[in-house]
């Protein structure tokens, strides 16, 4: 079934095909429209809706339903997601699957309702105490939006880990068309979940080891699940950088602009290239060596300062990477990113000779 | 005045030597010894002590008290760094200064109160929403939880930011003597507060512009702001790294072990030094180089999976890093350091071959 | 459908049978039992149960879903219905119809979850602040636990008041067959409901009237509803009351073993009567005077010091009207309620020589 | 020291006479000059001060204190009188001495900030749960807020046990001036204090009793206090009922309109007085009989729909007794209650015709 919706509302349809139980959240534009939607439709298909008192307690009640087995999701943006990362970090040593929606708003502080991508360090890096990670999905579509929220639940369940889908005002309210597949019924069956019957009794879910080798165990455990995450799930897109001169790269809603200075780069005769992570943890260290020529400069464009760039000099030691951003709820223009890339360049021409 | 004291209590020595006014925080192991003896102190000394309903009231305290001219703190540890999050972003927004004291816990989750790193990315990365930063300082001894805890109120208050006092509960519950100067009376001054008074009444603390031009002219300038900080304050301690093949690195407790297998190597011969970042943010990268053999590998010995080794691989992209980590409140051994570090001084000796 | 139930699971089953669609509450013994039911039975007929995070979050939960034309209840004890009160007194400000159970627990304070009677000038006189007032209703039975939480809900609604059914530790936990009628689909229909569709945007349900005339209005309307309910609604039973002597007077847990005294009494050939109240509030004045033997005396036995007993005084200010109370979860024995009721009988004898 | 001052800071500097160490309240109008006037004057006497979280905060935060040996008291208004009830059950339960000032709002609910004395049942019979009473003392000038606070500290302290100070806003905004006497330093000694010294271990302070026994001892040793309190603590003016016809009847605000018409009645020759209790509970019943006219009808004056008109009926079971109230901020004036009065006289000649 075709329907036309908005990146937000597609967040939850998504959700619901992948069998999510429950949403327990509390609202905070520009993420509301994921609860209102939540309040809409899980309530009539007789799922778990609650908004609860506050962030740090929906975090908490996701934490709860996750280990009682549920396929649960909260959604939230920057004031909201720093709250809840106590609860993510409990979460993730406990090994518990969630999803969490993170429509980003411009910040720090109250900020403004505007597009950014400030929370990069948070959900990528690790915005909680503790050796963890999370899973970091970066639509840039609506079909994405619903795509990658399926995905979400499949890896959160796969990995038993948090996982983020990271968004932001301008995906989740563009409206475009996604293709509904059916919404299943029941809940998928989880052996270890713990849920008030006698049969789960020994189930225990904790983040707690007073003992130091049991703790390291665990964080050990961790760390070879993250290894496996890093070589298996990371995801981009790579677009003409086989021959590129230069490679221009970015996710989410930037990566719909870069594409379209690539576009009108390579109609003036410029090799000019993008990759795109789909996956910002694990990040796609790969894309940026696989069909991508291995004399490319790269130029970063995001919304933020330069949190991403971080994680693409990491990826490249070797290369020229130059940084263009816009903060505080602005975008840079396709013009602002086409003059920029003309000197980046015109640098390495310079460079050459 | 010489006085043997634990370091916890050091943190508090020192925040009443800067003329710290008022302490807000809830207890939690390891740090709960600062809230104590602040009971202790500050109320005997006329100054303000609460101990707060939750972690999220007390940073909002503390946002409070510096909003109107107060010098003040909290200290917490994982779980409650966790929760002020939301807190320092805002702080951060503002351009307030406080100090935050984080006795570092072994995570995720609750994990145990033995010694870690792990929360590295969540201080020096920016634990909370959008593009801000924190001074983050080091200790490795009482008498540094002394002194970095005056500089932390000096930086505070010179960059109008928060700063954040990093160790473990080793350096917390480690006696050693320091030297305690006299204590001041009164409160700093400070022109930009808001009291109540009507003095001070345009005196705006927000972080709310809504409008995206507003906005980014913030973080503009807050991103001058911490250029100018990496530029000044960045600060290390390094030691017979100038002809070292190997140099080792680790900031706070794992540092006196470095020192110690650094000692050891030289007494055997081999040339092995040491770099030791005082700041985390701003990170020392400079002093990886002045003074530093230019053909040195590097061993990152550090008590979480690899968070500070990203920051010396950044700082860093041309030369071998080698990472060597305990986690879970294990600390490596001398034994295991040295081993380790013989294992690079091979490997450097076969490569070179 | 006959079934052998607890008299707190009575209390769900009839909330059922009136049609309740939600269940607010925060757990205490001895009315836990109560919560738990609601879980099972509210969840799997689709009806709403909330675990609110505190009384304070439960009583208006109950608030909201009130004015939204919800048949609702909540359920607590003692120190519950203390912190319920601010919430009562807004919704009976507002004219909000709920019903509220309360399974009495020995106080002050902490107290016991033994059976007793003294949270009865706090329901009955008013707990919450400002002039208002509940219904107060008494079961002596299971079957009454059943049938006067029913009828709780229809008064509720018929007077848009808030509807206490108050019990005890003792009645809660007594086993009882009752008699379960359909339990209907659907919600009653409520023109007065505020429940977000714009058909309902005019139905203001408010408790503040900053102009005096105004506020006077509402309580002076408040004052004839509740006249009209003391001439309507006040319920008792009176028992071989016609020639008695002495009366006995209690209600709830008490009056089960009034009536057996009086039987005794009889057998003896002693003219003993008693008269129930079914509700405390209004109170059953009427009941005192018709079918009763103008000269009787009076005993009072409660679970409490006197409180019920005052208003016994106020409807009887010209008869002797003697009092025997336990309380702390202590019941008086049939034994020792005979003594007295013998005493009492002699002392009318003497004094009447 | 002579000061003229509003009612609500009378209450504030009577406090700072008896000796209070503490105030913990969160403000609502018309008390908030009570924490006004606690934050400016406690900090500066080096007392403590406190604006909790919230209203249950406040209470817990008082019981705590008074626990640990301070003089402390709170302030608040209905609905946070309300939220208070079940922490004063909890330190009536466990025999603690503690201040609240009532400055009663209109009500039910919000209401307005209107004189009214709808909390009498509240503060009088009980509003938490459970077996307990609160001394009620009622003020009808700024001087009496002054010195009944201090009266309040003293009998609390005397028989350990909560003790209201019951006014309106009429009476907290008038200004009078008062004579203040020296302020003490220093804390009163309490043997009972639980301060976190070992000498003060063993005084366990708990309203939890398991055993009913134990309970019912506790409830028992309250009842003989309570009845202790009764035959020695109520207080009353009597003015000019000795040969009265008609006694009019009114505490706090309503009093002094009372007295106005007394005057005026006296001048045109009709025999009117006035009792007035200065205590609520204990209720001054043998004020309404001694210097009282034997054969005098009463009338009762209250800004409530007869809460206190009960009380009086219960003291005067043979009597006439007469109601005016007003309500919702509205008070009755000078010409309704004279018009009143002269109804009432004439209806006694007609009846005695």
């Amino acid at each position: 079934m075709k329907k036309l919706v908005k990146g937000n509302e597609a967040v939850v349809i998504g959700a619901l095909v992948a069998g999510c139980d429950a949403y327990f959240g509390y609202p905070i534009t520009p993420a509301s429209e994921i609860a209102h939607a939540c309040a809409e439709y899980f309530l009539k298909l007789g799922k778990i809706f609650i908004q609860a008192e506050c962030e740090t307690a929906s975090i908490n009640m996701v934490f709860g339903a996750s280990a009682a087995g549920l396929r649960v999701m909260t959604a939230s943006s920057g004031p909201g997601i720093s709250l809840k990362q106590e609860g993510v970090s409990f979460i993730a040593g406990c090994e518990l699957p969630i999803v969490i929606a993170d429509i980003v708003r411009a910040g720090p502080g109250l900020g403004n309702i505007g597009p950014e991508q400030g929370d990069y360090n948070q959900v990528v890096k690790g915005g909680g105490h503790g050796n963890y990670r999370c899973i970091v999905l970066a639509p840039n579509s609506v079909a994405e939006m619903y795509e990658l929220t399926i995905q979400a639940f499949e890896l959160a369940d796969k990995y038993r880990i948090p996982v983020y889908v990271l968004a932001d005002a301008t995906l989740g309210q563009m409206m475009e068309p996604i293709d509904i597949v059916e919404i299943p019924t029941g809940t998928v069956g989880k052996e270890w979940k713990l849920d008030a019957t006698s049969a789960t009794n020994d189930n225990l879910h904790t983040s707690i080891f007073l003992d130091y080798d049991d703790l390291e165990d665990l964080i050990l455990r961790l760390a070879a699940k993250y290894r496996s995450i890093e070589d298996n799930e990371a995801m981009a897109e790579v677009y003409l950088a086989e021959d590129a001169e230069l490679v221009l790269t970015g996710y989410g809603i930037t990566s719909r602009l870069l594409r379209t200075v690539v576009d009108r780069m390579r109609t003036e005769g410029h090799k000019v290239g993008m990759v795109r992570p789909k996956t910002l943890w694990p990040f796609p260290k790969q894309a940026y060596f696989e069909h991508v020529n291995p004399n490319a400069g790269f130029l970063v464009v995001e919304l933020s300062l330069g949190q991403f760039a971080e994680d693409v000099r990491l990826a490249l030691p070797l290369r020229k990477v130059d940084l263009l951003y816009r903060v505080g709820g602005n975008v840079p223009t396709e013009e602002e990113i086409f003059a920029r890339t003309m000197e980046c360049l015109v640098g390495r021409m310079q460079n050459a000779e």
